[in-house]
């Protein structure tokens, strides 16, 4: 399924990172080859955080003047380097990003803002800019002391190694209990002008939708300024990152920034993301965050399936959220569509216990075309062969009309299956 | 591990409807025998409503006199049979209590309130009382029309076989996925009186805290009118059957009734819950309400652990109630758990998606007498292999000490295994 990846690619000279799970029946047939980004450079090294024998540490070089934006976990009990990104993110400004996996340096205490400070400072001394302009992104298990020398050890030979075209390398070094690396990439026009953009993710566990729900990191070479960003990736996370579900659960360490350095062509200034000029830019990005968010759902842990949940005729579309969110967080709704079971009763119970308003009598419920129920009852012409048939690829989709108002929402989520038990009964060791 | 039981409780010389899957190794060794309860007629009969070759139906037939109350589901799309006793517990009084399993009678349009009132209405035909005086409850697959003549043909035949001791009986006719039948007894004095309380239940997944998770039926001999049994139910089901979780999807059937036949010792009249003489009663039905409840999560699907999850400090209890059941409600620590894996930055992480105030500098976690965490941090004193052993045992006890305020809860769930996706990939076939 890999392909063969270029020297300048491999640029650690290391092997890839093999999952400890087989791969996803979901992942890409084909990784997308993302092209080199003016004013990104990007290195992989092993530290040993955790892991043996992987890369784990990506180092990310910025060019001066490059602009930054991020979301984060809503988690009361949020990691160190999510405490630290957002302290140092209302500058707008940022030179440099480090990463590690195996360690959330999370629940760490004092001693995990420590920690991420020093990986920091070492980063900013290396490449001559302010602590604060370097963000910071740790991922892997929750309490455990960030070994933060391993990491500052290797920062100097990783600044020196940098390539502007290691893309596959970064999203594997970011990997942790994912089956395969996540990249998109995507070109927009500006004012006329050719910009880039291009996105790395991991997440596959502890995946639920409040914020951006693993770590995902999105580069231009536009030149747009923070608070441009942060509109942009404030708008853009609703229907990609904050729109899926593995497992309900939300991590410490959800992190998505968005780095702009504005080094591609260049084009005029914009001080708005409601410019019309970024019209084409804002729907590429958000054609980047719903692949790169789609491409984590399909990597959830154990998935065999990826299952799309349309909600329409909600009392409006907070409440249609809800009820999507509510279908795709059963755990007897998964388990139906991994077992090829086409179980509407259980959409029934699910839309019934979101809370929110229903009429029993007007919903209706398809899978794919087959429609199974409406008015209160099961579908006159229900087929279960063919509703069988609707859940039994590898994409599902089931399709809920409400019947009551104009609310609408897309959600998606993946199976719940013997992986799921498989991967976390034994995480940590 | 199923005692042999008497010819008297195996009032309809059936065979006990095994289960199709392994009986949970939570099971308790003996069976409670329950008392025969005056005013209480038992039988049950196999109607085939779905199952073959075991008893399906239940029908109690209750002394003239008897008064009643319930608690039902909130889901907004709740079962004919909860919206028929819903309507019909007004006037709170009850002769007789008709449950089906196989199938559950929800989301079945007009055709099911009219396949309910069939039923209740042949119940009172044979009884000879009002068919408003007839509770009823359907558990089973969702969404499909039930076969109603089945239930009605075999109800003159069961009224002429009551026993007042067939406790065991009709907790086995109403089991779907359980594995074993639940059951519980206790007496209490009521100025000076001695009356008796018997409860059975059935539930196994779809079990989620949201009114009684399941069907449950308890009766006394004492004499109460039903607004003082409706204020003890309400209070009651609030530590017991609020407090569990199996998989957080909640039913469309949910039901849980208390009876009170009035033909037990005769006791004073009594007219409100807060009366003083009922302080005993209370407690007792507390504990049956309690074990009850913990009956069904130790048959939870799948479930090969029992976990209390005890929460202290919080802002508030029912702030301290949402994070214990964000803690019970994880795939990740339940999954942790069934690995025996004490991974207590997942319990990090569900108090931190709760919502609820939290200070992570305060938190405090342990795992038995295992303090895992403390201050932010790992403990000082953190022994791995004591914290594996505490999670390694059939029943694994959590608390979380938040460090901010005086809310208290305490909740139940199950552990997450493998045999939860093999009983839900395959429900309905």
């Amino acid at each position: 399924m890999a392909k063969a990846r270029s020297a300048k690619e491999q640029n650690t000279g290391k092997p890839v990172p093999r999952a400890a799970h087989p791969v996803s029946p979901l992942a890409p047939v084909k990784y997308p080859t993302l092209p080199p980004l003016a004013g990104v450079r990007l290195a992989t090294g092993e530290a040993g955080v955790r892991y043996k024998g992987r890369t784990d540490v990506l180092l990310v070089t910025l060019a001066p003047g490059t602009q930054a934006a991020g979301v984060f976990t809503k988690s009361k009990t949020s990691s160190a380097p999510v405490e630290w990104c957002r302290a140092n993110l209302k500058s707008g400004g940022a030179r440099a990003l480090v990463v590690n996996s195996g360690n959330a340096n999370a629940f760490t205490g004092k001693a995990g803002l420590e920690g991420a400070e020093a990986v920091a400072r070492s980063a900013s001394a290396t490449l001559g800019c302010k602590a604060g302009e370097v963000m910071l992104a740790s991922t892997g298990v929750i309490g455990e002391p960030l070994p933060a020398e391993r990491i500052t050890k290797i920062l100097g030979k990783l600044a020196d190694e940098g390539s502007a075209s290691a893309w596959r390398a970064a999203a594997e070094a970011i990997m942790t209990t994912d089956t395969y690396p996540k990249l998109a990439t995507a070109q927009a026009m500006i004012d006329g002008k050719r910009v880039t953009i291009n996105g790395i993710a991991k997440g596959s566990g502890m995946i639920a939708p409040d914020m951006a729900t693993m770590l995902a990191f999105v580069f231009t070479d536009a030149d747009l300024p923070a608070n441009v960003l942060q509109d942009l990736l404030s708008a853009g996370v609703k229907p990609s990152f904050n729109a899926i579900t593995v497992d309900s659960d939300t991590s410490t360490s959800d992190t998505l920034i968005l780095f702009a350095t504005g080094k591609g062509a260049s084009h005029p200034g914009i001080a708005k993301a409601s410019d019309k000029r970024l019209v084409e830019f804002k729907r590429k990005l958000d054609e980047v965050l719903l692949d790169l968010a789609l491409q984590v759902v399909k990597d959830g842990e154990g998935a065999q399936k990826l299952i799309r949940i349309d909600v329409a005729g909600a009392e409006n579309d907070a409440a249609a959220h809800r009820i999507g969110m509510s279908i795709a967080n059963s755990p007897l709704v998964k388990t139906a569509i991994a077992g090829a079971d086409a179980n509407w009763g259980r959409i029934v119970m699910a839309v019934g216990k979101s809370g929110e308003r229903a009429d029993r009598d007007k919903l209706k419920i398809a899978f794919g075309n087959q429609i199974v129920a409406e008015k209160g009852a099961r579908a006159a012409k229900y087929d279960e062969a063919a509703a069988t048939k609707a859940v039994s690829g590898r994409e599902v989709h089931i399709a809920v009309d409400l019947g009551i108002g104009k609310g609408v929402a897309r959600v998606w989520t993946c199976d719940l299956t013997h992986g799921y038990i498989d991967i976390n009964g034994s995480y940590r060791s």
